[in-house]
C-alpha cells in the first residue's frame, strides 16, 4: 500500500513501529560513509601490482628515448597519451596528458579562460557577466568551481537521455553571457544516466551566441561500466564537433583516477588541435612537465586500452556487489510505497535517490544521526540548493557489500520515517 | 695582456689565430647542452633506488592511518609537510605540500591573486596596472610568469648580496602597483650569489605601498651545496617577516626537483597561516589533493632532513667536478684578458658570465654554431632583454666533467673570438 493512501491512523500506527526501529538501529552504533564516490580499500588493492612496475632496474626511458625522470615534455610521453586517447575514443593529437586530477585540469581551463580568453576571445575577466549551465543533479566540485569564479549558474534539468536540451540549446544560441556548460556524459554523477547519441549530437551542433562557448565534457565514468552484458555506450564528442562544423568547442576531461588510484593517477584533456595549441602557450608558463614516471608506470602496467578493459572488469567485480546489495534493499524496502525512487545505472559510482518533496535534508539528517554519512542533501545542485529538497546522492563504493546493505536498511528506515511525518504534516 | 691594450695589429693576429681554431673546432661536431639546469643522468642514478620504496608490499598508511591510494589530504601527509619544512627550515603549519614543481606553484599564487585576490584584497585583474620586481640577471620562467599576465616588470640589479635594496625599498614602499618581487635568496639562478643576512632583514622589513605586496621567495637551491666546507646560508624569511610585523608578506616555494627526480618530485609552499588558510579555499576547488603516493615515497626514502642532506651530497660529488672543470678551464682561458668575469658560487646549478657589453649574443650563437648550446643571452632579463647585452648563463649540470671542459673550452675561444671583433669594431 502507498503510503499516501494510509489514513492518519495507519500513519501514526507505523510511525511509532518506524521509531522504535530507529531507536534500535542507533543503538547499533553504525559507522558507515555513503557521502563520497571513494573505491574501497579492497577495491585499490587490484591495482597495486602497478607499484611494481617501475623499480630501479626498470628502463625508464619512454619509447621515443626520453628519460622520464628528468626535466621536459609538455604535454605528456607518446605512449601516454596513447593510452588515454584509445581510453577516451580519440587520438593522441588531441590529448594533453597533465598531473594527477581531471579536476585540477577542469579548474585550469576555466582559470585560463578567466585570466587569458579562449582562441584570442576576450579574458572572462574582463567582462561584467558569466553563465554557465548546470545540468542538475550533477557533480558538486564543477559547481564549486564556476561558484568561485563567481559565474551565474544556470540550472538545466537532467533526464534519462542527458540535461534538456531544447533548454540548453536556448540559453547556448541566444546568451553570448553563457560560455559554458557541465556535462557528465556517461553514467552521470550522481544519476548515472548517459547521453543519448541524440543529446550528443545537439550538444556537438549547438550554434552558441559566444564564440568562446565550452563544453566541459567530463567523461570522468568512460570505462566505469558495472556489467558485461550491460554497457552504456556515449558518442566521441570530438568528433561530433568536428562533424557539426565546432571543432574547438568542446574540452574533454578523463583521468585514471578511479582505475589506478584517486591522488596518483594520471589525467588527460581531449581537444581539438587549435585549442591544445592555445592551451600550451599557457601551460608551458605553467610548468615545464608532469610526472613522466608515473605516466611511464601507468603505462607499462595497463600495455593498452585492451589492458585497462580488463582492469575494469576487475573493478566491476568488486563494486557489483555493492549496488546489487543496495539496489535490492531499495526495492525490498521502498518498493511500492509511493515514497522514492531511484536510478539503476549500469555504471558509474552513484544511485541517485529521489524522495518526496521536501524530504532529503530530513533523511540525510536522520542517517547521520544513525551513523550513515550520506552526501549532504542538494549537493547536486548549482549553490548546494535542491529546489525541491528531493535528491539524495548515493555512493556505495566505499562499504563493503554487507555494510552497504546494512546502510542501505537505514537508508530506507530515515525514508520511511521521514515520509511518514511529511504526510502526517498534510493529514 | 689584457685584449683592450693590444694593438691593432695585434688584434688582427690574434683573431686569425682564433679563427683558426674556431674553424678546427667546428669540425669536431661537438653536440653539448649547457642551456639548462638539468641533473645528467648519472646524477639522476642517485636517487633510483627511492623508485624501490614503494611497491605492492609496502604500506600505504601515512604515519596517522590515512590510506595514502586514496582521495583526500588536501595539503600533504603530515610526513611530507614536516620533510619539506625541515628542508625550509620552517615548521610544518607553515606548510602546504603540492604536486610536483614548485614553478606551478608560483603560477598558481600568482593566478590566484589574479582571479580572487589575496586576503581579501581586490583580485589583480580588476586593477588597471600591476609592476612586479625583477632582480636580474634571474630566472626566466619566473618572468614568463609575469609577463604573461601582463605585469611590468621592473629590472632590480643583482649584487653579490642579493637585489639592491635601496631600489627595492624606493619601489615597494612607495608604489601601490608593485604587488610582488621574484626572489631566489640562495645560490642566485643564474649568479649563484646568496642574499645577506642585511638583504633578508629589510626584504622582511619592507613597508609595502599594497596590503598584498608579496615576497615571491623561490628557494629552489636551498640545500644544493656544492661544498661540505663552503657553504652559504640565508636567514629564514618566515620567521623574519614575523619578526618584523609582515607575517603574510611571503610565499617561499621548494622543491625536491634537483633532489629526487625532475618532474616527479614533490613540491612545497611555506607561508603564513593566515595565508595558507586563504589559499586552502582557493585550493580545495582546484583539486581533491596532490600525489600522496609520491608523498610518501619521499619520505620513506628520506627518512628526515639528515637523510636529505646526506642525499645532496652525492649530488654535490657529481656536480662538483662540472663546476671545477668550468672554472678551471675560464680561469686558464680567459683570466687576466679583461674580457669578461664570472661567478664562483658554492652550489646552486648555474655559473654566470658577464662578457665585454654587446658581446653576449654573438658569443652564444658562435658557440651554437660550434654544437654548444647555451641558454639564450638575455634570457635572464625581463622580456628577454639584457641592457648590455653581457650576461651568459652556463648550465654545467647535464655534460659530463669532461665534456663540460671541452664546452668550456669552446665558449672561451668563443669569448675571445667576439671580444677581438669588438674591440677591432672600435680601433
Amino acid at each position: 500500500m502507498q503510503y499516501i493512501e494510509m489514513s492518519k491512523e495507519e500513519l501514526l500506527t507505523l510511525k511509532s513501529e518506524l521509531d522504535a526501529r530507529y531507536t534500535e538501529a542507533k543503538a547499533k552504533g553504525l559507522k558507515l560513509d555513503m557521502s563520497r564516490g571513494k573505491p574501497s580499500a579492497s577495491q585499490l588493492n587490484v591495482s597495486l601490482d602497478m607499484l611494481d612496475c617501475i623499480n630501479s632496474s626498470s628502463d625508464l626511458k619512454s619509447e621515443n628515448g626520453t628519460d622520464c625522470r628528468n626535466y621536459g615534455v609538455l604535454d605528456g610521453i607518446d605512449e601516454a597519451k596513447k593510452l588515454m586517447a584509445d581510453m577516451m575514443n580519440t587520438t593522441p593529437e588531441h590529448i594533453i596528458v597533465y598531473g594527477n586530477a581531471s579536476l585540477n585540469i577542469m579548474y585550469d581551463q576555466i582559470s585560463r579562460a578567466y585570466t587569458h580568453g579562449l582562441l584570442g576571445s576576450t579574458p572572462w575577466c574582463k567582462l561584467d557577466k558569466i553563465k554557465f549551465l548546470c545540468p542538475a543533479p550533477g557533480y558538486d566540485r564543477h559547481f564549486a568551481i564556476t561558484e568561485r569564479f563567481g559565474f551565474e549558474m544556470i540550472t538545466i534539468p537532467m533526464t534519462e537521455n542527458g540535461p534538456d536540451m531544447d533548454m540548453v540549446e536556448q540559453y547556448v544560441n541566444n546568451d553570448a553571457a553563457v560560455k559554458g556548460i557541465w556535462c557528465v556524459p556517461k553514467y552521470s554523477n550522481p544519476q548515472g544516466y548517459t547521453y543519448s547519441d541524440e543529446t550528443v549530437k545537439r550538444m556537438a551542433a549547438l550554434k552558441p551566441a559566444a564564440e568562446d562557448f565550452r563544453l566541459f565534457w567530463d567523461n570522468a565514468y568512460i570505462i566505469h561500466d558495472l556489467y558485461d552484458d550491460k554497457k552504456d555506450e556515449v558518442l566521441d564528442i570530438i568528433s561530433e564537433c568536428e562533424k557539426a562544423g565546432n571543432p574547438d568547442m568542446v574540452f574533454e576531461f578523463a583521468s585514471t583516477s578511479k582505475v589506478s588510484f584517486p591522488g596518483s593517477g594520471i589525467a588527460a584533456m581531449a581537444t581539438s588541435v587549435a585549442n591544445i595549441a592555445d592551451v600550451k602557450k599557457q601551460l608551458t608558463v605553467q610548468t615545464i612537465g608532469h610526472d613522466k614516471i608515473n605516466q611511464l608506470r601507468h603505462v607499462r602496467y595497463f600495455k593498452d586500452i585492451n589492458g585497462l578493459k580488463a582492469h575494469m572488469k576487475k573493478h566491476a567485480d568488486a563494486m557489483r556487489p555493492k549496488f546489487e546489495a543496495t539496489l535490492e534493499v531499495l526495492e525490498k524496502e521502498l518498493g511500492g510505497l509511493g515514497i522514492g525512487s531511484w536510478t539503476k545505472p549500469n555504471g558509474g559510482y552513484f544511485i541517485s535517490f529521489e524522495s518526496m518533496e521536501g524530504c532529503a535534508k530530513a533523511i540525510v539528517a536522520k542517517c547521520k544521526e544513525a551513523g550513515v554519512t550520506l552526501t549532504g542533501a542538494g549537493a547536486a545542485f548549482p549553490y548546494g540548493k535542491d529546489p525541491k529538497d528531493s535528491n539524495i546522492r548515493i555512493a556505495p563504493s566505499f562499504p563493503t557489500p554487507e555494510e552497504m546493505a546494512l546502510a542501505a536498511d537505514l537508508f530506507a528506515l530515515c525514508v520511511k520515517l521521514v515520509s511518514v511525518e511529511k504526510i502526517l504534516e498534510n493529514k
